[in-house]
């Protein structure tokens, strides 16, 4: 049976090596090395938040428009090596025979052909064995173990380990016409610090946004350069260590051979209890299986846990989308580690939190007097959206913030977190929607309503009403009001009575629209008045249509690149009849392209709830290995992060119904009809769970923690606590 | 009593220079000479069309957009002249002490104080007349007297005329702020043809455009620099004459003393003719009369007559807006010349019926399979909008032009036009509505709609079923309809019966709305339903809103930079019942910023129309003297032309209530309270016509051509051809 812990080479459709480097790309969330050919000068390291800034132009510009672009800087390989002949000769390298990443130990082992001249065959093989370990506050190490080993290579042979080479980069491909990948160029200033035959210390500066980071590359029991007699036959191992310190710096310590054996035990430890805490194991399909895994296991790899930085779309494993933070991290990711490392999920919070300051005040440049707007797209806090209408308008990300807060709570009961950091953001939010919305009047009702917005659907923008955006401000609200009394004292906000009684009745006055003739609940006020895009007619070239056709044709019809009303049947489940549900999922999947990543999961979740068991398990196979079958043809810019993190939600509030409704865990077992079995872990409220499905049989264990009451297909049941 | 045709430096509100070198400049729509001092270097050419092309930056790109910059260029001064005392001192301008424009003749004179130290006084006065002639064919001419008269000055003075000296060129005056006027920079060769003592002839040719110009700069019986003995009381007069050559070249004749003698007597007569056949006379307004007199002059003197260019929004008289032609020519000059000046009419539209393969291509860009888009804002006929929000999707542009082929077909009934150019129009604009819009439902009726789009009102944006849009696109729908069985036969078009048939259907099934609770027409299907933007309690200082509010913040209210829905009141008088107009006007005006110098005319007419005397007066003022009072404080880049052509729309179309309906001229006597009279000229199917209102009196006289009724007051009324 196959391990579904090891990805190798041969598991992917895309073998091409930019894909090979992303998929197999190692991080911990500051940062990420892909896995590059050592042999190759290349960008291939990315640290979170370690971006340029350059001002946006516009070719026209007006009022309260985002100032800076913020870029980051794909920085050159950790992994490079030299390889020189005694002829003086420098290696060329024939690509990676094998590569191997072992998701148990977060190991990963490649193993490359080298000759020294074109036409030859293999003189040498080279096996690099790298490994990340987890960030000591911002400090992050980057191991890596080279074994040469000679075929028919007679002689000495030259080995030179470089720092970070900034020479060496090469321009990362972009694509002019497709705007996810971008290239703005960036000057970057290189020191040295300290210099020994073992050691490397630099700082590499950007030269705008004025980001240091310092990285030092030390041999452990080696020089940096090395000659050595090899024969066929004979082969030798060198091992380097590569440290990173982000702002504020300090004096890095010489590496020792200590060093590296508390990392490779600290490494293995993390993803032990990682697993330990998260696994999804699926019984009956081995490459969804190994899939899902890989999935879990870079999202992990790619996410901040310091507070200071987010997930970016592509994590730490690509450039791609300027390593920004978008809503992603809060609705498709922060599922997951709340519920398996809410350590994280409050770490990626907390983040969200220390950006107050900038978005209260984008707030007051988008004319509205109190609350905070976070920015659409950022990773500084600044809004660097370009453009606003499927960008800054995009409101509904206050929401999103609010409700990720909720979740977590709500999961964690973590009191301390929601006194400092959660509770201030819900009231900001909530602030927020009570002075950009207007009371106004609707079908003789009164009603608060908000105007000229973008929904998550950006093939629908500067709408009136979108049903998603005021779903969710309407439970932003809620959660405000629901946990104000609780923390008040400790988060001492600035909140009067008025303010509560003016909140609590915009939470019940939003309007939320029903279209009773055509018996839907509509994306907006409009949308259900256009005309349908012709799906059937349009060539499959033709998409995703945002590379095909211009936004205002794009606009002008029923057409989604990805759900957004019923995103909110999956974020409030029950909340609508099942008729209901039923009726808005087949008239919305008729219209959705499903042009973003974002898109197939939600449906896989909403389609198992409905019982539609082929279309969901058809959603979630596109969606599950969309990254390791290169699905959208653009895995080489990086990891499509949500889509990870959705491949999640499907299976776990898709397949396995769960819920938590008024703090109670729901379970539903929609297991597929393809698989004999489903078992994953949780953490609620400090107890570690672990749920169980079968075509029969649904259990929840309780493995560690207090006794607690679940509901087990609509049954509630009382785990007892375990004898320890 | 004031001669109405002489404007002077006196009767400006702000005399700064760069104010003056606009209100006086002069053109003939090939071309413009801003009234700069003559002693210093500066730009003050602008040769219409003339434009430096430069790729459009997005700050994020997508599918279908504009891809270049269209640019204007200011080239420098024509007036230039270069003054040095017996010492190599270069004269000191100490600016201009009288400047007096003659409308009757064209001649404008100004008079320089010169000194040849900075805080001397003045050693000589300088004074220049001017005078544009008309262009013939692409050559245009420009004829320069100056007359040096010394006070104190006593010995040798050299005079040195330049051609286009392009290294003096100063860069305009940019805020960055202000997307109304932008500096792109721009690289342009010069080379000189030929060169004598008499005559420079040079070629101007951009970089990118690649466009050329040919300049030849002669003296007439004088050589470009001269030496000249002055003493005390003493004078001298030189001649030069600046010819303009645009492509194709041709080799320019040195001009002569007969050259010029012709030159001054074609353009007397033609000033005299143009005043002959649109002059309007306000009595008892002296300010105001000259102030109309003046509108009219500038507007004649914008619009090009060679069908190869239209009227800029600041004609030829500065820079702003990038010389790019928008909807304004055809809605808010064309009637004034299509009444007046019938050939220039003409040759604007003729404009437009060229770019029409331009204008194909773009409604394929946008996904419209059939018809032809506009560009909203361009020089050479293809989209140079960078932001389609309020550019590409004010596709109003389409009916906007088809309504103007429709109202100088009406007026001057010119068969070769209308089976030539404007069926061909007709056509294409209807072809393109059929296929952008969509049949749908609305109040269970069929109806047919367009989706998407942005009215007149720049402050409201991308919405559906825009009133104006829909009501002007029906419009177009009926003129192709109206016209095609008469034409048909001369233009050609692959017009099949399944055509007409589709496109009456559509015609008669254009949703027009209309909210029955509030008993208004809604702007759109959204507009009534938005805040509205707390007007009082917004500071003085944040007007216009454009400047101190993002787009977002204004979109999401009910506020008006311009009227939308009000101005099809305008443009279909008599369609709605008097009380309706009154309910409309009423709501409208309330919301209505007038940002826009487009604004305050139409509510001058609308005003006058329903009888609100104190109103429509104010509005007028406002409207008449917009740039004479340097009203919106930016008169210096360039004159409002749209609102001049408004002013006469004021005066024409709401003092005097003139409409054209069914072919008959309709006049409606509204003369305000403090005028004692109102004479104007019109043209009508090739009669001169001249109205004269008092208060208690319409006459309206035949001056030459066949009998013709018109309705005066209601009454129709023949008016008998004149014996000869």
């Amino acid at each position: 049976m196959a391990n579904p812990f090891v990805l190798k080479l041969q598991d992917l459709k895309n073998q091409s090596a930019a894909n090979v480097a992303t998929i197999f790309s190692q991080g911990n969330g500051s940062f990420g090395v892909q896995a590059t050919d050592p042999l190759v000068a290349s960008a291939g390291t990315i640290i979170n938040g370690f971006y340029e800034q350059a001002p946006i132009t516009y070719g026209e510009t007006a009022y309260g428009y985002a100032k800076n672009h913020q870029t980051i800087i794909a920085l050159p390989s950790l992994r490079q090596l030299q390889l020189e002949d005694q002829a003086g000769r420098p290696a060329v390298s024939l690509g990676a025979q094998s590569v191997a990443l072992d998701m148990a130990t977060g190991i990963l082992t490649a193993v490359y052909g080298v000759s020294f001249a074109a036409a030859e065959p293999a003189a040498l093989t080279l096996t690099v064995r790298s490994l990340i370990g987890e960030a000591d506050a911002d400090l992050s190490a980057y191991l890596l173990d080279y074994q040469v080993k000679s075929l028919t290579y007679q002689g000495a042979l030259t080995l030179t380990k470089p720092g970070l080479a900034l020479a060496a980069t090469a321009a990362a491909a972009v694509d002019p016409d497709d705007p996810r990948v971008v290239d703005r160029g960036s000057k970057l200033t290189s020191a040295t610090l300290a210099s020994t035959a073992q050691t490397l210390t630099q700082t590499i500066t950007t030269q705008t946004s004025q980001l240091t980071a310092q990285v030092q590359m030390a041999g452990i029991g080696t020089d940096l350069r090395r000659v050595v007699q090899l024969s066929p036959g004979a082969q030798f191992e060198l091992t380097y260590l590569a440290q990173l310190d982000f702002a504020p710096h300090r004096d890095l310590q010489p590496a020792t051979a200590a060093t590296v054996t508390a990392l490779r035990q600290r490494t293995a430890t993390y993803w032990h209890d990682f697993w330990a805490a998260g696994e999804v194991k699926i019984s009956g399909d081995e490459q969804l299986d190994r899939g899902l895994h890989f999935n879990l296991y870079q999202l992990c790899q790619s996410a901040n846990r310091t507070g200071a930085y987010s997930i970016a779309a592509k994590g730490v494993s690509g450039p791609g989308y300027e390593g920004h933070f978008f809503w992603d991290t809060e609705m498709y990711m922060l599922p997951f580690f709340t519920y398996t490392q809410p350590k994280i999920a409050r770490a990626l919070l907390k983040f969200r939190y220390q950006q107050l300051p900038q978005a209260r005040q984008r707030a007051r440049e988008l004319g509205v007097s109190a609350g905070a707007l976070f920015p659409w797209r950022s990773i500084n806090g600044q809004e660097a959206s370009a453009f606003f209408p499927a960008g800054t308008a995009q409101y509904h990300l206050d929401a999103d913030i609010a409700y990720a807060v909720g979740l977590y709570y709500e999961t964690t009961l973590d009191d301390p977190f929601m006194a400092k950091y959660g509770l201030p953001i819900l009231w900001e939010t909530a602030r927020f929607w009570q002075n950009f919305g207007a009371w106004g009047e609707r079908d003789g009702q009164r009603c608060f309503m908000f105007h000229d917005v973008t929904g998550p659907d950006e093939y629908t923008a500067l709408v009136d009403n979108n049903y998603y955006t005021n779903r969710m401000a309407k439970h932003n609200l809620e959660l405000f009001l629901k946990y104000y009394p609780q923390f008040q004292a400790c988060a001492q906000l600035p909140v009067t009575a008025a303010d509560l009684a003016a909140l609590q009745e915009i939470a019940a006055g939003i309007y939320l629209g029903f279209d009773p003739q055509r018996q839907l609940t509509p994306q907006d006020d409009t949308f259900l008045n256009k005309p349908l895009w012709p799906l059937a007619s349009t060539p499959a070239a033709n998409f995703p249509l945002l590379l095909h056709y211009h936004p205002l044709t794009i606009y002008r019809y029923q057409v989604n690149k990805q759900p957004d009303m019923l995103l909110t049947n999956l974020l409030f489940p029950g909340e609508k009849s099942p008729a209901q549900q039923a009726r808005d999922y087949a008239y919305y999947e008729k219209v959705t392209t499903h042009d973003s990543s974002l898109s197939r999961s939600v449906f896989a979740v909403l389609a198992a709830q409905l019982g539609y068991d082929d279309a969901a398990y058809q959603y979630f196979l596109d969606s599950a290995l969309l990254d390791l079958t290169d699905l959208q043809g653009n895995t080489k810019d990086g990891l499509h992060m949500a889509n990870l993190g959705g491949s999640w939600l499907s299976v776990i509030y898709g397949f396995a119904g769960v819920s938590l409704q008024d703090g109670l865990l729901h379970v539903n077992n929609h297991l597929p009809q393809k698989w004999s079995g489903l078992t994953f872990r949780l953490k609620i409220a400090g107890r570690q769970l672990q749920v169980q499905l079968t075509k029969d049989k649904t259990t929840v264990e309780l493995l560690s923690g207090a006794a607690l009451e679940v509901v087990i297909a609509g049954q509630p049941t009382t785990l007892e606590a375990q004898a320890e």
